[in-house]
């Protein structure tokens, strides 16, 4: 496998199959990841997150003014649980056995194992960060593991199933991504 | 099957899975269905939805201060890229062959075949709505085809494969949710 850069143009796609997320941030050397199911895209170039007040990785975000969204993939469901049900204000070694690493250009540390990384600028916004718990950000870079998501196409049919995206719904109980079809179709309107 | 209404607090579960979704809308009389790609949880109880501002739908929100969310299923993939493919601007007859049904409480079409409805209340934010076409609103009712979700769970194992979540990517391409599993789990945390 290789991991490599994606089209920005098409980096919406990785979100677009609607999975379950993880979100890592960096500021002043401290690295942290999060668990995040309220992820949505906005338009084909933003993403819009939901942190809440009592995540360590929000004040991460607000130093740096980075986030990075993972897609995570099923060989990752325990890790995605495991970032979700402990605080990196509880313990201080919580990614001890979490594996990173880093891509040029940013300074912030992506999972092993997922299947496409989006590296969010935040494009600062009192009322929805304060209020709503909302972090809009600018997709400004994006990688994806070749062996499912390629040449801005998710190609999960021809991949191993442990590479599908997680949706998760509650009380331990998801769904991986299943078959898919094509369409002829034309321009969207409404 | 029956259309059984969905405990207001379990809800947004039939979000969490992030599906592709259809929108509908009505005013003074006037209905309309869109596809809506770009539609995420806000918390347990709000969903913001992006609504471009060439969408005819929008006017029919803005007006109502209501839309509600489908969750389409497999069966209903042609449905949504009809709906997205053509504006209600440019034919009068859109919905002609779209089967529309109304619940008690809300004067609001749904279209039928879906999975679930969620009836959304705006939740005006005028620079949400006016820089970003995002329209926030709060989940006031909901109802599901209790074959695929019932008792606030997904039960797509045990249901037939068209009534699955259909997930867009683009150009026609989509992939239905697949293969469900079940960890346990503590209390998520940060």
């Amino acid at each position: 496998m290789a991991i490599k850069p994606v089209d920005l143009k098409k980096a919406y796609r990785l979100l677009q199959v609607g999975p379950t997320t993880m979100i890592s941030a960096k500021h002043d050397g401290i690295e942290n990841v999060m668990a995040a199911a309220w992820v949505g895209l906005v338009g084909n170039n933003k993403v819009m997150a939901y942190i809440g007040k009592q995540a360590f990785t929000r004040e991460l975000v607000e130093k740096s003014g980075y986030y990075v969204v993972h897609v995570p993939t099923v060989q990752q469901m325990e890790t995605v649980l495991y970032v979700g049900e402990h605080s990196a204000k509880e313990m201080d070694n919580k990614l001890e056995h979490i594996p990173l690493f880093y891509q040029e250009e940013f300074d912030l540390p992506l999972v092993e194992g997922s299947a496409g990384w989006l590296v969010c600028k935040v494009i600062p916004n009192a009322q929805n960060e304060q209020e709503l718990d909302l972090f809009m950000g600018e997709i400004v870079g994006a990688w994806s593991d070749d062996r499912v998501f390629n040449n801005g196409h998710w190609i999960f049919d021809d991949a191993p199933d442990e590479l599908r995206t997680v949706h998760y719904v509650a009380g331990g109980q998801f769904y991986a991504i299943g078959k898919g079809t094509k369409f002829n179709h034309g321009p969207g309107k409404d």
